[in-house]
């Protein structure tokens, strides 16, 4: 079985043009030698900046998508090829990370590699870069479930849903990459049906960590 | 129930006085306009001054540990206050997290905030820095099961050993927070066993989410 694992409308990029020109981008730019449009927009250091932006508190938390990738990538069922990652981005790029491909442990390289890869969009490789809608993912995933895991869903148990994709040849799980708010119609057209796993709103780094270890105790029988 | 989770020999420390004046420690310091003593040691940037080090393979991981306080402080159990998180250092400093405490998200507030905490040293607020082994803060963390995990333990399902650890009023677990190598024999010292969660080694971040995950289980009944 492989899980597709997409990170969706993932709070991942690069300064946008309003914001270009803001003394914290400007400064951050001069500090580290680059060009402002090459770098990530980071709500820990552009807060300011962020405020004249549209849903600015969905946006900017590269570390949300650090923290959530790595706990994906980390695992033995990703390491044996049975989970894929995409990262798809509100601006519907996606980051497709090829089987088994390790991202960087160190936060610092980590954002270095998504600012080239958001910036040259590179379509051979490691991770290859391409305009896609999470719908567009899911289409070419098989015909097996695709759920999305939302507080807005239907409550069910982890382990429930993890025995539901994991006896599937290909299954789709969508995790919204953002700190706040709800996935926009657009992202939810091609699911099934919206999942609540715990009475809590858990962070998506949380959520990926336990669904994967969930659906590995079936997959590879530890526990 | 109270699960303490001892992050220990953490690869986590300020940069060593043996390569204060390297070139990489050097460069950084002026890139970011502090002193190199108050920079944490980093093998992404210091890899070529930390061959000289002792050890060096088990040292300058500060994304690993923050990876892994992430995943302990961002689950329910531990905002219930039913976690208590400890960074224990190779140099026998701990990191004493006041209950509840968040640490921050941002990889870089995380980095200053870990920089600050060892160079000054405070002994109270929402971190408390302090001498101490293990064994002394398992001495302190009541009478019920004291655990550590490594692939030299014996094997244990982690379910069984969330049962064995949720069941008492007060437990401690100890995980390795290095990349490479062993526990030295100080810190296994109070250890009533090593047990071994999974049959491949299993990244520190990766293994504190599952263990509090199947706590939780237990605890407040999800699934």
């Amino acid at each position: 079985m492989v899980l597709n694992v997409i990170i969706a409308e993932a709070a991942l990029e690069l300064i946008p043009i309003q914001v270009l020109d803001h003394p914290s981008v400007r400064n951050e730019a001069r500090r580290r030698g680059v060009e402002p449009r090459d770098m990530l927009l980071d709500r820990s250091i552009h807060h300011a900046a962020m405020l004249k932006l549209e849903e600015h508190f969905k946006r900017g938390r590269p570390d949300l998508v650090y923290l959530t990738l790595l706990n994906a990538t980390s695992t033995p069922l990703y390491q044996d090829g049975k989970a894929k990652v995409y990262i798809h981005t509100r601006d519907d790029i996606v980051l497709d990370f090829a089987e088994r491909t390790r991202p960087p442990k160190s936060y610092t390289r980590f954002r270095d590699l998504m600012q080239q890869a958001l910036f040259e969009k590179p379509d051979s490789g490691l991770i290859r870069v391409y305009d896609s809608t999470v719908k567009q993912i899911l289409q070419r995933t098989g015909s097996g479930p695709k759920i999305g895991l939302s507080v807005q869903g239907g409550r069910m148990r982890l382990d429930e849903l993890a025995t539901r994709l994991g006896d599937s040849k290909e299954s789709g799980v969508v995790i919204g990459g953002f700190p706040r708010g709800h996935f926009e119609p657009e992202t939810t057209e091609g699911l099934e049906r919206l999942v609540r796993i715990d009475e809590r709103s858990l962070d998506a780094h949380v959520v990926v960590a336990r669904l994967i270890y969930e659906v590995e105790k079936l997959v590879r029988g530890v526990g």
